[in-house]
């Protein structure tokens, strides 16, 4: 179901499917991204800060978008973040976790200046085994209002 | 040079290489992580909110992440975020940007329930050609104090 600014309400939730993040997934992330060693090697990571191997936050980051993707929330011109609010890592996600991820709508407002748009602004936890949070953070997300709504149904220039 | 908590000044700047991105890239961490039309086939995006092929918001940040190891801020611990304040994408990365970091220090605190360590608050933005920023985030990265100016020279347990 395709849903406009009009079909969001405070205190809806969407939550995706899971999916397990291996070390193997881990390393290879690291090594295009995010090259510590704490995210690319058992044995360095062990003497690390973290004491093991560990997702780059940005892995975790990554993951979170293609979880958010499928867990039916639907925006009509796609998931578009126009900016974060705040952004945290409880704890770093390690090799096994399976992550998932719960969307809440906090609010809803239509553009002061673009009537064809809004933002919906929520919460995006990605949790892993026993609903531990790996990663929290506030987006604020460009949804259009109903074409019906409007006096045109294309988007505006952006 | 590894720099510990009192190396790092307010207004202290550091400046990465630069990197340039493909649709090749953009298309290939799409496919992985952010599987949405605009990232994913310039056909798709030409009707798209962005009109053309841009690259995942996420990609942007795992890019910078790749630049901001290489800017020479080099902190003791490795770059370990805790958190980030606020986080923006003012205009979309395309195929054939080059891209560089900024990371400019806002400033610096200690811990005050651990003392072998602090935070470093800063600034991270990542610029294109004509220095067009296409993110900005505020980091705060958990960084050492010097080993001599502690009781022991082992991290605590995070």
């Amino acid at each position: 179901m395709t849903r406009y600014l009009e079909d969001f309400r405070a205190g809806d939730t969407y939550v995706s499917p899971r999916v397990t993040v291996s070390a193997e997934d881990i390393v290879r992330f690291a090594r295009e991204f995010d090259p510590q060693p704490f995210h690319l090697d058992p044995s360095a990571a062990a003497t690390s800060f973290f004491g093991t191997l560990v997702a780059s936050g940005w892995h975790t980051a990554a993951l979170t978008m293609r979880l958010l993707v499928t867990c039916g929330a639907d925006p009509a011109w796609g998931y578009i973040g126009a900016s974060i609010e705040e952004m945290r890592w409880p704890r770093p996600v390690m090799p096994g976790d399976a992550l998932y991820v719960r969307f809440e709508v906090l609010d809803v407002t239509a553009s002061r200046s673009k009537p064809d748009r809004g933002f919906v602004r929520g919460r995006v936890e990605t949790l892993r085994s026993e609903d531990e949070p790996v990663q929290q953070l506030v987006v604020n997300m460009l949804v259009p209002v109903r074409p019906a709504a409007r006096t045109d149904s294309r988007p505006d220039a952006p």
